[in-house]
């Protein structure tokens, strides 16, 4: 008889979902199963652009874990370190202040990969991703944003910024996203008035010379014509080298001014993966055809984290690639060894051939491959719907949802702005040499602190005799003194080099100083020794920035 | 021939809707009519409870400002300041850096009141609120981030505050999101083994002497029956005296450890009203009985802010009442008058006898009273909702809504927590004398400044010869050092008196020294003086709090 063991699985995507429940089916006997998970939702990942277009609602696009998962433990919590000699997983559940170990006997890395552009200057800075829920609300926030925007400006640059929308990488996820923000802008259109259907552009960015390489070429070129159809320009064998505060950069010069670049390239492993030193290829965990870790006999890995070599090709030919329905597959394979592993008996390499491959286009419209077939437009959208259908707990949510879709294709969901745009505390804005910080008469909106670059404030007004220019260079600051003013910027501020800085928000920046003497005395003595005295106290008072007296801090729980 | 005319409304409520609806339709070959919210949408306030509770989805409880208000020109900004001799009204767009200015012939004042409950001490800090959607979804994701956090805690002192929710208040709001929170709590335990029904505790607490003030008594008493029935424990002739971090404590003494508490009390002008000294009572704009603010022609003001007579009772006699049912009247007699005054006719006086009230208790049930016949139950309820559908635009809309909330009666709506549990930047957190902050082997999580009281810092291990005690008091900051030790706490910090700190969150904080020499300076000298060399990096190395490298900064529109 053996001893009942513990099976921890990281990581609630599809092949950690689909480990866990098979494992949980296989030998309740013989395991007990814990599932950690940043939140407490399955989240149907392919569905995010519709999400973020509002062709779909948020609660028709997740399933709560518990109920995928009735036999597993479920445990809402950040993973913060693993120790793989003890045989166990630190966590930081509610706002982390406790520390807590979660041990195990076998351990299974489901934890998919991070978007990660740091190579490319400012993408990670100034990108928008699509790999959460959280991302694609952002991202339709953004989007609603911009055209709210764009139809009062006054400034006809700064409109076609805003009217400008960049999505980066041409697989899967970067086409549908083009496509389903095409529909969302297209749809709410008619609720601007002084914005012309000519005035707004999509591109849709690739470093390769074609769209969705997963599928063949003719699809590929049925989603072309939809897409330009619909307006897309399409920018092949285009690198990214850079995103700053109004623009994105390609390989070959080229710069588009722009407020929304949305990134669905640059993959990396989680950092969590990063500290283990185990054997990695391509950002990937090396795994045998058991999805064992080479080297262990307790750590297995599964899903986008893991390379796994697929047992028919042999491993020099080729890997599973990283599709839901290669992970669901992989997932069930991995229990089973798990389980095979436990009881002693042989372990079973994972077989799987691809079925196909299929994406929406926005719009009702599809591309499909199944089973050799190929199928465009209507049919391919249809199949792609229900290919989620399949993955929803309990007859009854599949109904729900699907009659919503089905009335989604008669009335139109609203496309409100559900939540405030509101900026991080702090954030990291590039800047390319010449861009404008501030002119006269902006209001401060933050405490600005140069990290790289240089900038040039300048101060030429009547009550002056002559201009009155300042150089910042890393290290220094500026923004405080039009903030302790209450007032505006009398003079503008320009990035004299590419530069990088740290923004503190104006409202915590305020706050922060009024209850740090230390800070407040710096700025007593710093003001009267950076500036002359007939530029300090000149800020044009001008209300505070912020009417509403509270509610950004409601309280909560301390752990 | 008159010239046209700029009617300026400020707020996209119930009664600024319909007053800037109406003046659209009454008179479009004479007035130019301009609504400013700070959302794009308008939001069915009376609906709020139902969607913390994730009894109906968002989408179904707003309506786009646009799509209701065709005619109308909608600016979605934050208004800054209202100059009435100049006759404008200057807004922040986006994130409000330019200053934008906006001219008007009739003002309109529909901008509601806001929460304030600034003579409770801690309650602006620490009560969630139920204002506006964002209020919603976060009372949501923090109940069910509490049952997250109960099912996996192991102090049970802490899984008893978890399961503490607290709404303050017995009008409309107040009963309903008690009904409603208990339901979203019945529902969702299933999915959580570890709590037993019998471990949640809701509380209704209100200072008068019944609930639903309103009502008729014996629709009270209906109300009581179904909500003491499903648990709740209502506490009538009980003030609210304090909130802090983690307790609510009653005029009469009484102390409830709970880490939700729900204001749905405490209102007060406008910051915007207030600064314009117009003449004020009970928090409200006196205005005539043709919504003119005494002393302008041009002024106007209408729903929650304005302090209407009734034409009937004479204004000794009484005042239109704050609901959406007096507003929506309100509104649309405005427009008349707005318009006569253009035309140079006589205006009307208001006049409007309510039609009756009504509420929901969630489950459901109901209580109304229309045209002096009382319901309860399901007819109550059934006829509450029929009363938000007749506000939606468009059949389309008012079918789907319908039909989504005919499925919510057959399958309940995922609850997910749709958002991740986050702290403000900076937040302001009271203790009662006797609250520990930290205990030993807690990691930081912000950089805590005194603002009132004292704290205790105490150390007592093995490796001293005696145990460290240090006392901060206001102008003393915590929690530096064990966040640049990347640690934990080898100390307890004890509140030793009634306190207040300011918090900046751990991950800004780092991120603000990093990039601002002189704070890194004054740390580096600070640290050596302020604790003997053997406290100093003591503190235990864990990994960092944030596996995730990127996202929460994305970029965006600079205006």
């Amino acid at each position: 008889m053996t001893a009942r063991q513990k099976i921890l699985v990281l990581g609630g995507g599809f092949g950690g979902i689909f480990a866990a429940r098979k494992l949980a089916r296989l030998a309740p006997d013989l395991v007990d199963v814990e599932i950690i998970n940043r939140t407490n939702y399955f989240v149907f990942q392919p569905l995010l652009p519709e999400v973020a277009a509002g062709a779909i609602s948020a609660a028709d696009a997740v399933a709560p874990i518990r109920a995928l998962l009735p036999k597993v433990r479920v445990r809402q919590a950040e993973i913060v370190a693993i120790n793989l000699d003890e045989k166990r997983v630190e966590v930081a559940q509610g706002t982390g202040r406790r520390r807590i170990q979660v041990g195990f006997d076998h351990l299974v890395l489901a934890l998919g990969q991070v978007a990660d552009l740091s190579r490319v200057p400012g993408a990670n800075d100034h990108a928008l991703a699509l790999k959460s829920l959280a991302d694609a609300f952002a991202l339709r926030n953004h989007v609603l944003h911009c055209l709210e925007l764009a139809d009062v400006t006054e400034h006809p640059e700064e409109k076609k910024r805003l009217l400008t929308f960049v999505v980066i990488g041409a697989g899967f996820s970067g086409t549908e996203t083009v496509g389903e923000l095409a529909d969302l802008v297209g749809r709410s259109l008619r609720f601007y008035r002084n914005i012309e259907r000519g005035e707004v552009r999509f591109v849709l960015m690739e470093y390769a010379d074609r769209i969705l390489p997963e599928l063949p070429q003719s699809l590929a070129d049925y989603a072309v014509r939809r897409l330009t159809g619909r307006g897309v320009d399409i920018m092949l064998n285009t690198a990214l080298a850079s995103v700053t505060n109004d623009a994105v950069t390609t390989g070959d010069g080229k710069t588009i001014e722009t407020w929304t670049a949305v990134a669905t390239i640059g993959n990396a492993p989680s950092p969590l993966i990063t500290s283990l030193d185990l054997p990695m290829q391509w950002g990937k965990v090396r795994v045998d055809q058991y999805f064992r870790v080479a080297g262990f006999d307790n750590l297995w890995a599964v899903g986008d984290a893991a390379l796994v070599p697929l047992a028919d090709h042999g491993e020099a030919a080729g890997y599973a690639p990283p599709t839901a329905q290669f992970a669901v597959r992989e997932g069930r394979r991995l229990a089973h060894n798990i389980v095979a592993e436990i009881r002693g008996t042989p372990p079973t390499a994972f077989e799987y051939a691809s079925k196909g491959a299929l994406t929406s286009l926005g719009m009702q419209k599809g591309v499909a491959t199944v089973y050799g077939v190929r199928l465009t437009g209507f049919p391919a959208w249809l199949l792609w719907r229900s290919f989620y259908l399949s993955f929803l707990p309990g007859w009854a949510t599949k109904i729900r949802v699907a009659v919503n879709w089905f009335l989604d294709t008669i009335v139109p969901r609203n496309t409100v702005q559900t939540h405030r745009f509101q900026r991080p505390a702090t954030r990291y804005i590039h800047y390319r040499a010449g861009d404008t910080v501030f002119e006269p008469g902006m209001r401060a909106d933050g405490f600005y602190m140069v990290l790289d670059g240089a900038f040039e404030l300048l101060i030429d007004d009547d009550s002056l005799d002559a201009p009155y220019r300042k150089t910042y260079r890393p290290g220094d600051h500026f923004g405080e003194r039009a903030i302790f003013g209450k007032g505006a910027y009398v003079g503008s501020i320009t990035a004299i080099e590419d530069s990088r800085v740290l923004v503190l928000r104006a409202a915590d920046f305020e706050r922060f100083v009024a209850a740090f003497p230390a800070m407040e005395q710096y700025f007593d003595d710093y003001l009267p020794a950076a500036f002359p005295p007939a530029l300090l106290g000149r800020a044009e008072s001008v209300a505070e920035d912020e009417p509403e007296p509270m509610r950004e801090a409601a309280g909560g729980p301390s752990d």
